[in-house]
C-alpha cells in the first residue's frame, strides 16, 4: 500500500472562527458558533453576495481572533461549492493575500488545511489561513432547484450547511498541533444518485481513513474522535460498514459534522447536513473548542467531497468521493 | 512591498507531455505538440467526457515520457475549468494517485505546478504531478453558448483552447529545473465585460510579475522570456502599458502563449487563446522543448486566470484577476 500519510512539523492552529446562518444557529450546535445570521442573505441581494460575505466575515473574525491583520499572513488557501468557487473569490479578495484556489467539493476545508501546513512545515509560510464556506440557498439554486419551486427532497438527501469555518495556522506553537496529514485519491464505486451524497463519499472516507492508520501506524484508539465531514445517517452507516470489512470497530469513536450540526427529529433535513462550510463551521467552532478545554485531546478530522457537478450528474457519469484527513492534537 | 516569492530547492521537471484539438493542431505551434486529436470528441459522446479523456491522455503521455507509472508519483495537482473540475475528477480517479483539487482559472496549470513544487521541495513529495485542460466546446456550452447558437464574437474575446499540458516534477536532477515561484493575489480593476478577459487578466499579471521582480531582487533581463498565459492581443497591450507605467519595459522579453498557439489572420480567434489548457500545452509542447534544446536558458512563467462564472456575470460583479509565477531554468 502507497503512504499516503505525510508528517509536517511545526504546524498550530492559532485561532479558529464559525459563522452559521438561521437553521444551523437553531441547531444543537447552536451555542458553539461564533457568529450567528439571523437573516441568510447578510444583507446581500443575492444568495451568492451572501455566502461570500459569509466567507470574508469568517476570515475577518478569525484574523481578530488570531491578533492579526492581512498583512501578517503569508497564504490563503480557500475554496466553495459554486461555479467556479465565486464565493471564495468575490469574498477573500479585499485582504490581498497570496491566494490558491482549491477545488475538493465538501473536502475542502480540510484540503486547505493540508496545503496550508505544507506550506507551514515546508518552511515557506509563517502563517496560513485555511477558509471554506457553503451556504443552503447558493447551492440550491445551482444544483438542484431555486427555492421558490419547493422541492421535493428524498430521505438520502442533505441539507447543505449555511456555515463558514476559517483556522488561522502559525509556525508559532500554540495549544493545538496539527502531527499528519493523509491525502485521499479518487475513489469512485459507481454512485450516480445526486440525492445520496453520503453513499458516494462514504467508500473514499474508508479508504483515506484506513490509509491513515495504515500509513500513520496507528491504531484508531489513538484517537478521541474520528470526525468526519457530511456523511449524515446514511453514509456514516456505510462508512461504519466499510471499516467492519476491514476488521476496524469505529463505533465508538466516530461523530460526523453532518449528524451533530443539525436535530433530525425537528429540523426537516433529511439524511443530515452538507456542504464545505459544515465540517469547516462545526470544527472551527465545536471540535477546536472542545480541543482547547482538553475535553478531547487528539481526532482526526476527515474532510469529505463527492465530486460531482450538475452536467456530471445529467451525464450519468458516476460521484466519486474524495475525502483528505488531518490529525490534531491539543498540547500544553 | 509583502514578499510574495519563495524560493524552491531540488525541484525539477522530469518530463512534459501536450495535447491539443484540431484548430491548434492547424495553428503555427503544431509541430511542437505531442498529441494531436483531429476528433474533438475524441471518440466519446459528450464534450465533458472529451475534456476528461483529454487530460487522462495528457496525463498518460506525460508518465510514459518519465518512464514511470501512476504507482511511482505521490502527489496529483490538477483543475480545470469545468464546473466543479468535471475533467480533472473524471479524468484522473483511475490514476489512483492521492489528489489535490484546484481552481485558478487560467491561471491553475501553473498554481499546480506552483504546489507541486512546494510539496518537492519541503520533502514531502519526491514525484508530483501538475496538470490542466479546456475545450472550446464544453467552455463554450457553459460559459456561453451551445457552438449550435452560432454565437457572433466581439474582436476582444479570446478562443477556447482544446488542449492540456502535464508537468512531471521530481526531487530527481534534470535539465529543468524549478527555481522560485510567486504566489499571486486577487486584482480587481472592476472589469465587468466577460468578453474582455485579456483586460481583466492584466492588472493581475503587472502586479505578480512586479511582485516577482522586486521578490526575487531580479531584473528582468535575467530572464530570456517572460511568457503569460492568455492575455491575448487586448491583455497583452494592457501588461505593457502597465509594466511601463512602473518603468519596465517588457516588450522584447513578453510572449503570451494565448498569442502564439493561434493565427490570428487565418483562424478567427479574435483576441487568440484562452483557457486551462493554453498556457499548458504551450509551455509541456513549446517552450519545455525550447529549454531542454538550450535555445531559451532562463523563463518566467504566468498563469493568467479570470475569477469569473456565468453566475457572477449575471450578478454584475466584476471579473477579478489572480496571475501565479514560476521561475524555470535549464541546466547542465
Amino acid at each position: 500500500m502507497k503512504n499516503q500519510t505525510i508528517t509536517v512539523d511545526n504546524v498550530y492552529i492559532k485561532s479558529t472562527f464559525s459563522s452559521v446562518g438561521t437553521k444551523e444557529s437553531e441547531g444543537p450546535l447552536s451555542e458553539f458558533f461564533d457568529a450567528k445570521y439571523s437573516d441568510d442573505l447578510l444583507g446581500q441581494d443575492s444568495w451568492e453576495k451572501a455566502e461570500s460575505t459569509l466567507i470574508k466575515n469568517t476570515v475577518s473574525g478569525a484574523l481578530t481572533a488570531a491578533k492579526m491583520t492581512s498583512n501578517d499572513v503569508d497564504l490563503l488557501f480557500a475554496g466553495d461549492l459554486l461555479n467556479q468557487c465565486t464565493a471564495s473569490s468575490l469574498g477573500l479578495k479585499a485582504f490581498d493575500i497570496p491566494f490558491f484556489g482549491l477545488y475538493g467539493a465538501c473536502s475542502t476545508f480540510v484540503e486547505s488545511m493540508m496545503l496550508a501546513s505544507l506550506a507551514i512545515s515546508g518552511g515557506f509560510a509563517n502563517t496560513a489561513i485555511a477558509a471554506t464556506s457553503s451556504h443552503f440557498c447558493s447551492s440550491q439554486k445551482q444544483y438542484r432547484f431555486p427555492l421558490e419551486y419547493g422541492e421535493v427532497r428524498t430521505p438520502t438527501s442533505q441539507w447543505t450547511v449555511t456555515g463558514s469555518g476559517c483556522a488561522v495556522l502559525t509556525r508559532e506553537k500554540t495549544k493545538l498541533k496539527i502531527n499528519k496529514i493523509t491525502v485521499g485519491k479518487i475513489v469512485d464505486l459507481g454512485i450516480t444518485d445526486a440525492n445520496n451524497m453520503g453513499a458516494a463519499m462514504a467508500p473514499s472516507a474508508a479508504d483515506t481513513i484506513y490509509a491513515h492508520l495504515g500509513g500513520a501506524k496507528k491504531d484508531h484508539d489513538d484517537y478521541d474522535c474520528i470526525i468526519t465531514g457530511d456523511l449524515a445517517t446514511v453514509g456514516t452507516e456505510l462508512l461504519i460498514e466499510l471499516m467492519a470489512q476491514k476488521n476496524i470497530d469505529i463505533r465508538r469513536k466516530h461523530l460526523d459534522c453532518g449528524s451533530l450540526i443539525f436535530d433530525r427529529s425537528r429540523q426537516n433535513v433529511d439524511a443530515g447536513g452538507s456542504g464545505c462550510g459544515c465540517i469547516a463551521s462545526v470544527f472551527s467552532g465545536f471540535f477546536a473548542k472542545k480541543l482547547l478545554n482538553k475535553e478531547i485531546t487528539k481526532v482526526l478530522l476527515i474532510g469529505t467531497g463527492a465530486l460531482m457537478s450538475p452536467s456530471s450528474v445529467l451525464l450519468g457519469e458516476p460521484i466519486a468521493g474524495i475525502s483528505h484527513a488531518i490529525e490534531i492534537e491539543a498540547v500544553n
